[in-house]
């Protein structure tokens, strides 16, 4: 079945890359253990070791939502407490699921480009020692975060050197890892593993995958229990195997780089050609493979009749146009060409 | 890859049905929205009502787990507890899902056979109006049950007038539905919504998908909030439309019941050629896809050696074999035949 | 035994007002039913009610978290946000509590003055109806406020018909709310049920009970489940007799309005005492029992050897005053002279 | 005030103690800090110390069930479940305290007398290591149980040389240990840490305070966070002094032993008077302050009416009656009384 205009919503309109596609269909080959014990989870281990170092650990899950809450269920106790960004993925929209499935406090602050600084994090790191306060445990980064930007490496290791200063471990989330690395120019490891991050959810999905992420622990002292946790979470498959192979097809070889790479072209190529038009203004640093621009409601509304995309701040009139690995340049050109013609209107 | 022989360990030890895997290929063209709002899903939901009537809704989920903790969640007020029998999936196998997820408290009561009944639920089904006592709210059943038995409509019936002769209302874990209606060689609907269950966790997975079950809300007055529970849950698909294919390719048409049928011939050939061999006692009704027996450990440890089985009751030597929609008649008769040559060791 | 000087540390510190620990040994005559189906009980009921209206309902509970811990469980479904302030009682001094037994997600705003505003609450009350979204219902007010600020009742008002507007209910957290209506010279009803609070935690402790608090529901529609909610969060008291006995004797009659009146003089006059001091800056508006200050942290450090206080904000070196039911201005004259001294030196 | 007839319901329809009361009294001087870091603390430590030991620490609460779920919280990771007795106090009497607040499972074991033993442990004691299965980590036992029997040291030795065996731990909810400790004529430690329990919620309320109960960790490696985790159930006393008073009063001296004798004396009054009547069949060992008889329906309806008094059973028509620390014998021989009218009609 053929499906609509390729639409800037959300990189998970995209369907499934073909060479996912190929190690799915290829991992059917009869039986073999379920819930992980399965030569293609084995293999899957290899692979993120030869990415983060020898220390990784992998743990399948089933999307980005539980990466992310069976990673900060693994790294606190009971009492502890999870600093992070107002506009992080956890905080916004994941309906609660850290609160409600993990029991965890999260400490949002404020951070208009999306970025975690020490600065921003003493807001929030305060009361250690004191039973009257929920202890921030955890620093959770998004990298690339939600509003199209990249850390750099300086940038996250002063973070991972703050919260290490005051016992505190940090969590990646890293639905956009992929295209943070090809935003960077660098490979995985050097923002990560190097610079002292201690736990990932290392996406998949929204780069060419059907459904599969993995948390990675990385520092394997600062978890507990991670096998559990997966399975009291509902996070653990079954069949897991396909699971693995999609994420094998993404990261061993470079197919997780050629997409995010095509996917954050395409948005470079999107802000340069919206830059400077009358009537929009790009609001964030174009830096992976999504765009912010504030444009006028009626244009928004007339465009959005053409392509799907959705509303960031439905006050300021900022909306989010993200690209895929699947967007071609014609998809640019000619959303970019309904643009000029709706702000002409 | 090929794999292994084919194990009678676990129903998901197999892989995909090929019809399955072609659904899959064919959902993938091109963009549509995201988490639900897709063909495919809203095709789904007519199909299961096409089973289980024009009220059902319908909630895709990744697996098992998810299916049922999200109902139960759904089905629950905080001070509520759900009746289940000792050996229930939700109770021994999903590490706590209900208690640590959704903070349910479980009544589990000893089912010789796998089966509750009003008596049974009357041992647990006390305290109402107490507030000193969790709230009996909810009677949860699995179809096909964990013992390889399977509930008659009147068994369902029995339950279900019950329950709501005493203000509960009834779940089905239904894991292994196809496989029940398969052995009782009837529609669906004969023993779900005809005879008063309330929601419903369809599974596909252990029946050829690859990973896709969904709740299905039969009596739309027994939950509420299921769209929040599913995402807070983390068992919301962003790519849906790939877990509903799935479902479409099982559930519209008879693949699900030709899927399950071959199961359980498979268990019934593999039955029948035990039964009455010297040193094997068959303990519970061969009713849907799997077959329980009793051992001697050192057979039981040889036989494992040449095919993968559990071990379900280490005390008693009491042994689960399982059959897929893949295993062979050769695949029973040699499992058959290497039983036969260490029981005359 | 005698202790040592009185402190403004907190109002916690001081102890039991004589006519309250005379109601306590009152009580204590013979066999009642346990569990609140007790004579006291019965009649803290009608006290409340002629305090707040006949519809309301009083849960009497051990301590102000559990008060506020028991209302908005349930006050709330397992998907539902509770709109607070960033310096609320249940966001920084409740260990997480709302979170972490109620699975509860809290959305706290920045409020300079400790208040809410329909303008604060619009940056959190949004989302409505999305399911990635945990859904705002309960905006949480504290009265009079944690920064010694009180709300008017046209500014409650304001809130209440905001919250209504949007579906939203109102809980106000009253641990002090006896020092509020004193500041404001109003009965207790004025701001609470005549302008559309739903749920009140009505406070003992603070003002001269041993531990005494108590859920009142003014608007019975806006909880399901208290009775069962108090029992499971362990804020059921057996002899709960002696927990309304405190109560009665502080709001049957007039003990909590010339308690708070008292504790509210003393902070007047310590406010305007300090006022006009060099090296003092008064930050918040004393309108309760408690007097906010800047001073250099050598005069704070050295005056806390005299005087057990609190800071409030390291950062800034803002204290917090907080006077008791049984201050007395010789406490006061004290403590001013001797925050003269260290200023002198 | 004066009530009703003393009645043989429960314990905690009892008054407090004068000497309780008394010390209650004395405690109200003045100042002192709040949240447990007063002098009646230290010295309830101090007390508790003399009684377990010198590595016991002592954590005041609100009451039992907070006691347990404090304990249960601070012994257990998310994973774990803890195996108690079908009767116990925290599966049948705490609205589902353990898995409510803490998502912990619990795994209740049928024990006609109330006792747990290594076989009946082994019942639930299994799947350690599989991530399928919430991982039993606590042995919780109820001593004095809640049948009115009492474990030997031997007894209780058993269980915890079992559970260290399997790697669990092992809690005492000792709601009415001082009855136990009545009924066995030992110390306190003889049968806790002279045993090997880690972990006791010693109890007051039940024996003559007004509410008071304190989790004493015997074993401080079994236990993580107890201050945070005694906060965040919202059973973090601020004027902690009146709950340490209360257990000075009882456990420094002998006032706990003298009233749990007294109580054990009267239930033992009340068994031997009713043994051997023609309609009442005692059904458990009066081995502490309760008797359970059965006797028929109307018997027990006519009684009740008379005096108040609980079904246990009401299948089976069995009842319990408590007998208090101010019970008397003029109590006891008018319930016998009574009861011989009642079978005589």
């Amino acid at each position: 079945m053929q499906h609509q205009v390729r639409a800037f919503a959300s990189d998970n309109y995209a369907g499934v890359h073909p060479e996912v596609m190929a190690a799915i269909a290829e991992a059917n080959g009869g039986h073999v253990t379920s819930y992980g014990d399965d030569p293609y989870t084995e293999r899957l281990g290899e692979v993120m070791r030869s990415h983060f170092g020898e220390q990784a650990q992998t743990f399948p899950v089933f999307n980005g939502s539980g990466a992310n809450v069976v990673s900060l269920m693994a790294m606190t106790d009971r009492w502890d407490a999870v600093i992070c960004t107002e506009t992080s993925h956890i905080n916004v929209d994941e309906c609660g699921a850290p609160e409600k499935l993990g029991a965890i406090k999260l400490l949002p602050v404020e951070a208009p480009d999306g970025k975690l600084t020490p600065e921003l994090i003493d807001r929030k790191a305060w009361g250690f020692g004191d039973a009257h306060h929920a202890q921030p445990a955890v620093v959770s980064l998004t990298q690339g975060t939600e509003l199209g930007t990249v850390y750099t490496p300086d940038e996250i290791a002063a973070v991972t050197e703050h919260a290490d200063s005051k016992g505190m471990v940090v969590h990646v989330d890293g639905a956009r890892i992929a295209n943070a690395a090809a935003g960077l120019g660098l490979p995985l490891r050097a923002f990560t593993t190097d610079v002292g991050v201690d736990v990932l959810s290392v996406g998949g999905t929204k780069n060419g995958a059907m459904g599969a992420e993995a948390v990675v622990v990385l520092n394997p002292g600062t978890v507990r229990g991670v096998d559990y946790v997966r399975k009291l979470s509902a996070q653990l498959a079954s069949k897991m195997r396909f699971i693995s192979a999609q994420l094998i097809a993404l990261y061993d070889g470079d197919l997780w780089q050629r997409s995010a790479e095509h996917a954050n072209a395409m948005a470079a190529r999107l802000a340069v050609a919206v830059q400077g038009l009358d009537g929009v203004r790009i609001t964030q640093q174009t830096q992976a493979n999504a765009v912010f621009a504030v444009l006028s409601r009626p244009v928004a509304e007339r465009l959005r009749e053409r392509f799907r995309f959705y509303d960031w701040n439905a006050a300021t009139g900022e909306v989010r146009w993200m690209c895929a690995f699947d967007t071609t340049e014609n998809d640019v050109d000619a959303f970019v060409a309904a643009l000029r013609e709706e702000l002409a209107r």
